[in-house]
């Protein structure tokens, strides 16, 4: 499940031309962490899910819908 | 956002007529995690989501969308 969120993430990250990076910073989080989350390296809290999702444009349950 | 997310996780478990402690068992969590998620007083993680979800028999998605 955390390689399908960071899949998830990945997948609404690209189309944007955001880089790990651009999103890290809009998110309010450490580059290197939205790199081990698309890797499904880290099991993510949900105060970061909404950090994430919010960066993203998109409601947090979309994060957790399957690509 | 982590009291919206209580009041859905509570949502859910009351018209299965389920305790905290019943969905606690379910789910593998302690009892009082579950009260304490319920009052939106924890940054709960992917994993205990998606225990919430299977152990309430919905999708992790839908733990996030507002009650």
């Amino acid at each position: 499940m955390r390689r399908a969120f960071g899949l998830r993430v990945r997948t609404l990250r690209e189309p944007l031309a955001l880089s790990q990076e651009d999103l890290a910073d809009q998110a309010g989080l450490h580059r290197t962490y939205v790199g081990s989350v698309e890797r499904g390296e880290r099991n993510i809290s949900l105060d970061n899910i909404y950090r994430l999702a919010k960066a993203l444009g998109v409601h947090p349950a979309d994060l957790l819908r399957d690509s």
